[in-house]
């Protein structure tokens, strides 16, 4: 059984998050519509929201199987939550186009949720922080790389999985068990991502 | 930290398993090494060791996400075991080169453990009961699509990974946490795997 499905009410006149907007997270207002940056995936970046599941950092690697294997251990959090267990699914998900508005967000507060890529393409993470209801000035875009997964902190706000180019696999490690573990509620105004192939000074221009 | 590494003794003159080589599965012998055949993996016959972590079954299927995208559901008996978290971690893995010879197995007789491909690429299962030390006549080997993982049931011995074709990520499923959940032995005798490419009546011939 997949978990029942709650709804936040429609988040009004919010305030922005100020930590976001300190960090230069703050979206491109034009009109009354938002226009969310979108930014390549790091670590460091991700770090509000969780960890990246990927390969190549030294000081996560360990060489196993006789040296024919390296393995990156133990890349991220993954929290089952109480009473929950860890279960493996895959999605297979259609592509989005760009534009792409963003109407929707959702979070899993007694658990972390994990995606990590299956068919080697970019794909999109937008999130907000845990707490309140998101609203669309506090929204963080990400482009992941197809060999960029993340795995979601319990309670941190997110937009459906966001495909790109085709139609496209997904690992996902989250959580089967009691309770309630799905919210979702509808941003306080539009919002959208316009392009993920900025490539002008936007992109890097904090790290 | 990763779990230490204990070795059980070599296992010699160990009778095979009379399920296996009733199923189909025996091996052919040449002179005194063992040639094990090369099946295509599928969930039945892999079910006496665990699960095939693959989509595309009608039964695990659910629609999600407005519409973008399938989900296939807790596709794997993930089983931290005791007193243990499930963590995910990518393996990084050379190519091996057939014909190549099967020398060790080895086991997690605490947990289960879930290798799924990241890489698109096929590779190569290689497995032998739970139970005693396993032995040559044992082994079942099976072909992994690019697009199919498998979970290891705790106690199941198996080979370590064995990527073909090129260098292949993996994303891994596993435990942390207490107690000695790796087991090493050596074959009883020599086996190789000699080719993935066989297409003739040994493969397909029982479904």
């Amino acid at each position: 059984m997949l978990p029942a499905i709650s709804t936040i009410p429609f988040a009004n006149d919010m305030p922005s998050n100020p930590e976001q907007a300190a960090a230069g997270f703050d979206p491109v207002e034009r009109g009354r519509s938002i226009v969310v940056r979108v930014r390549p995936l790091t670590r460091e970046r991700f770090a509000p929201f969780g960890e990246v599941i990927e390969a190549g950092h030294p000081e996560q690697r360990r060489i196993v199987n006789d040296g024919t294997a390296e393995r990156f251990h133990d890349l991220a959090n993954i929290d089952p939550g109480p009473q929950g267990r860890a279960i493996v699914s895959i999605f297979r998900s259609r592509p989005r186009e760009l534009p792409l508005p963003l109407v929707s967000m959702e979070r899993h507060p007694l658990a972390s949720q994990a995606f990590v890529p299956l068919s080697g393409r970019r794909w999109l993470v937008v999130v907000a922080p845990a707490g309140g209801p998101p609203v669309a000035e506090g929204l963080v875009a990400f482009l992941a790389s197809g060999e960029q997964g993340v795995n979601y902190a319990p309670g941190v706000w997110h937009h459906p999985l966001i495909a790109l180019d085709a139609p496209s696999d997904f690992l996902v490690v989250d959580r089967s068990g009691p309770g309630e573990n799905c919210d979702e509620t509808i941003l306080d105004r539009p919002a959208r991502v316009e392009t993920v192939d900025d490539g002008g000074p936007r992109h890097g221009d904090d790290r």
